[in-house]
């Protein structure tokens, strides 16, 4: 069993993971933390809720929410890929205002925030070393991982690895040479590797092979369906949960398609982290040593990876070290069949079909 | 009255700014938490709590353990001027092992640090909006401060103003064009200058004029006594603490000589802070934008104060505004008056004194 | 016929450049430049004259020396890749000893520098406008067309264009981030990219694709052969010309495998230049805007390429332009079929045959 | 005799200049190139010669015009202290469509440019080792200079030192951190810096004390005056050529008065320069090792002076050493005696006055 704590900015493909980190067996969930990033820091923690209930988490699984704005630079969101609200265009998920969905948020936001959260979750499992390590994973913007990090030095040793989403290896997105989730707070990304732990990154790389193709798709809507003819329709949805994560597929298909030109369907990056928790043995990759360019003109968010070993980086995961494992393949297969029995696990509970 | 927390390196001048910060009238100190800077995390938290016991700190005033390294780059100390220990030189300050000074310290530094102990002692004082603001003052790097205002933003409106001892306007001191507390963690320091509240700098052009010269260290060391002839010996120590302080000064005194050439007494920077919160009207300084270079080859950690409105800066504290007071001159006579006058106000309930 | 100018810093790939620049039909060759880079300017001045002899040029056709270092940076070498003088291992090559190689040098290294050597060529040609544009080709770091552009500013218009192999797409090799010959004078290539003309950029992306493989080494060595099994040997060589073209090749293979793992030969770089001149269609590429890092604390050198249109360049080949063709992939067979029909022009004339 | 190349953007205080090398016994101009800076490359060209022409400089003085912009950055200009043009409100000054004006200009600007200008008068008093060394003075941008060094590396040894207004130490003009000359391009200036010459900067701190109070302002109007009452008003002008200087003044002293609040008349900057190279003991300074900043967000252009020692510079003048003399302070009355006397010698032959 492991124990996670998930820190997103949900978007579409942040929703796909917190489905995956309460549906595939051996993960348990601790907690929910939100950052600026998709969308601001107020919807991120709104659709985390939204997620939670909608996949029905036990429900002591929270949200807390943490922070607004990156460490050093004003706030960037991204409605161009993921619309209004972090969520555009995804149908049927229940609305904050659903009491259900409230009661996921703290009652005062001020004094159950992201930092304080982790911390006490953390301390929870670990029970002063007789218990559990966490994985932290990141699928936004790394600003409260690395705020914790900071504040609580004392409770690294209770953290086994951090995984997360973001970066690419000579591969940008969001400019020309850095992806979203760094841009957003490079500095952050750079404490988070600076730290004396285990840590993989899940580049563009990796992820832009996850995509969801009109195959996927159409199990996603219907098992044992496999639509590939785009003259074909998709199949009509097998519950309302199914049809909600269409939706959430469509929506994202036609902005990738729009703004990046994927025309096979759209990357579901954030899944990964969790199905890199789950079963890493579905990726491939390599321990190396990754910086991130805080001061280029043009490069800044850039993830530098040491391809050819210039730094002779030492062995530890810290400042100087070989300091994460660099995913480099993904078993496409295995994912998608680990994400759609996930959804399957989930189908049979959640609040949506009922 | 003003309730003050104080973020300190002790360090010299910061164990100046202690005694200030207990026995100025209108002042109350809530409590003190510690950085890296001009010696370890661990030497400047145990400094600080042996200063709140020869100072006859209150018993309720603790001392909170932050952050060990700033955020992004390698911890730096600065034992050329400040010696062994961080109180190089200073004889009669009691030992960490004396048990009324362990109890200055947490039984467990990890449950309380930096931090949640200042996030407490404001709310504490704020009472949700029916009691009092709360000053911050920094007499050396800024991470702590930086990483509270991250992790609490909605604490911030409980806080009067910042006040800091750092920087130089076209002046630096531990590289060509950047002085000590900022060149050590130049990412705090410029998160804590986008902080949407007041903030006043007392930069190395303001504290090079506070010359702790022969007549006030003779003041120090016996009321009264106004020694000017370096041929005349100092007089006597009153007491015992008197004694402490002349040490004290005259080991700081000594380093500044070697390494910066002063050679009329030490500049006394970090008491500073403390003054200008008793008594701004000693200062005199005009509201400007500040930011730290963070990314020059030779420049950073310089604080570029926009002397010519390049910026058209606007009216708020923030990121976009005249963010900052630069103080930009000193009652120097005054300002040793308030000094000499907390001295003896200490040296009546010292413990060194018993 | 196109007239070229060939600024280089051989090198082994850059005499490759050399001898298809003589012996390519439709180019007329009108200079050679030398610079700083793989080795001393001293040794690429003196290997340029050493190639031109053996490769038979007219005697018309001399060496400029130039830039003994870059702008601004210190000079770097890469003996790793090109051993001792920058033709290490290469056999067969006349001394810089021998008369005939003297003759292409300055009598006055002062006197004909590459700058006013460019400029005196290009007035010849060009004929106030009444003769034919000139194209300038780099195989090195930029340092002297980047001085010619800023000196000369008046002969620009009788630059058809600027074709230079340098940087990469998400790719380097003498850092994680840049290509060798931009990382050598990061300065000069953006100087060379901000040139109101035509530019067009052969990528590590598309050298790497110019593998000289068994086959293709054994053609060099006699035409018709075409041995491909590592266990058989490589065929006698058919001519002094080939033989030493073998020893440079082998000692490149060499280089390349033992650095960077390159097991099925070297990339030939250099020579694609003059290809791209000679027979633009063997390639494709698309016109973007390129900048070159020069202020990143990793990725100084990197070519930044403006994939996403992020910058909305528009269609002037200056500074706020779509400033650069990148090339994207090669004809391979086709790039070898051309120089395996200039070595076997040159093998007719060349000296060592003799 | 000194020999002097001089490097201007005339500017209001580059005319000062000239009027200095042309007027200053011991000092022989051998001709003047021109730059981008103050006003456009092509006005600056013109303001020369219309300069040499006023201040009668012998028929075989000319201008040569150099570059256009910086090496790297597009170019800015300063209308907002020299007006249209680059002399606005000088009255007298003969135009460019004077014969005798023109006869100061190339025929053909392609044919006569900066930095061969200076390479051919470099070699003409050189004589190969035989004859003299030359001094080069720049008051403007330092492309020019930077790119001669770069192009004729092998004339350095016929230079007997640099001498530049340029620069401040912990002071700014024109942003918060870096003087004009140098901000326009701060590339060329640290390559000039690099150049392993003896090289004098002439700082704002120092130029800041050449003010032309209404004393000096007087003197230049009628020798032997002395009106410093503001209510009083100047005397009138002498001659013709005075009449122009004044008119000259008196707009620098009001850009100065408008842009920095200077009350008491304007710098003289450029004029220090000439002063320096005929009489250097009107100078204090010493020998540090200085920078440009050339990648701070907040402080391009900053000429970083090692003033702690920080780097343990050598004692070479290039890239590793003390490689420059700054001057610190200067005989104010002196210089002020220098330029009247130079005023003097100039109104007994300026065509202005016949």
């Amino acid at each position: 069993m492991r124990y996670v704590w998930l820190d997103c900015d949900p978007g579409h493909d942040d929703a796909t993971a917190i489905l995956l980190a309460l549906h595939i067996p051996n993960i348990t969930l601790l907690g929910v933390s939100t950052v600026h990033g998709n969308t601001s820091a107020d919807d991120t923690m709104k659709n985390a809720a939204r997620c939670l209930h909608a996949f029905a988490a036990p429900n002591s699984i929270k949200v807390y929410p943490g922070a607004t704005q990156p460490l050093l630079r004003p706030a960037r969101f991204d409605p161009e890929i993921h619309g209004v609200g972090g969520l555009g265009g995804v149908e049927g998920l229940p609305s904050v205002e659903l009491e259900e969905v409230r009661a996921r948020l703290p009652s005062d936001p001020a004094t159950a925030r992201a930092v304080e959260g982790m911390a006490t979750a953390i301390r929870g499992v670990w029970k002063d070393g007789t218990g559990s390590k966490v994985v932290l994973v990141s699928s936004g913007p790394m600003t409260n991982i690395a705020l914790f990090s900071c504040v609580h030095p004392e409770l690294l040793e209770a953290v086994e690895e951090i995984v997360f989403m973001g970066g690419g290896v000579g591969l940008g997105n969001r400019s020309s040479a850095a992806e979203f989730n760094i841009l957003c707070d490079p500095e952050a990304a750079q404490i988070v590797l600076n730290i004396p732990l285990k840590k993989t990154m899940i580049p563009l790389n990796v992820t832009h092979t996850a995509i969801v193709t009109r195959k996927w798709h159409s199990k996603v809507l219907r098992p044992g369906s496999a639509v590939t003819d785009p003259a074909q329709p998709l199949p009509a949805p097998q519950s309302a949960l199914r049809r909600m994560l269409s939706t959430l597929l469509s929506f994202f298909a036609d902005a990738y398609k729009a703004v990046f030109g994927f025309v096979d369907g759209p990357p579901i990056h954030d899944a990964l982290t969790i199905a890199y928790v789950a079963r890493s043995e579905l990726f491939a990759g390599r321990r190396l040593h990754v910086d991130v360019e805080l001061t280029g003109a043009h490069t800044v968010g850039e993830t530098v990876v040491d391809l050819w070993d210039y730094l002779k980086a030492d062995d530890t995961w810290g400042r100087t070290g070989k300091n994460c494992i660099v995913t480099e393949s993904l078993n496409v297969d295995g994912f998608f069949e680990l994400f759609l029995d996930a959804i399957a696990r989930c189908d049979k509970v959640s609040p949506l079909n009922q």
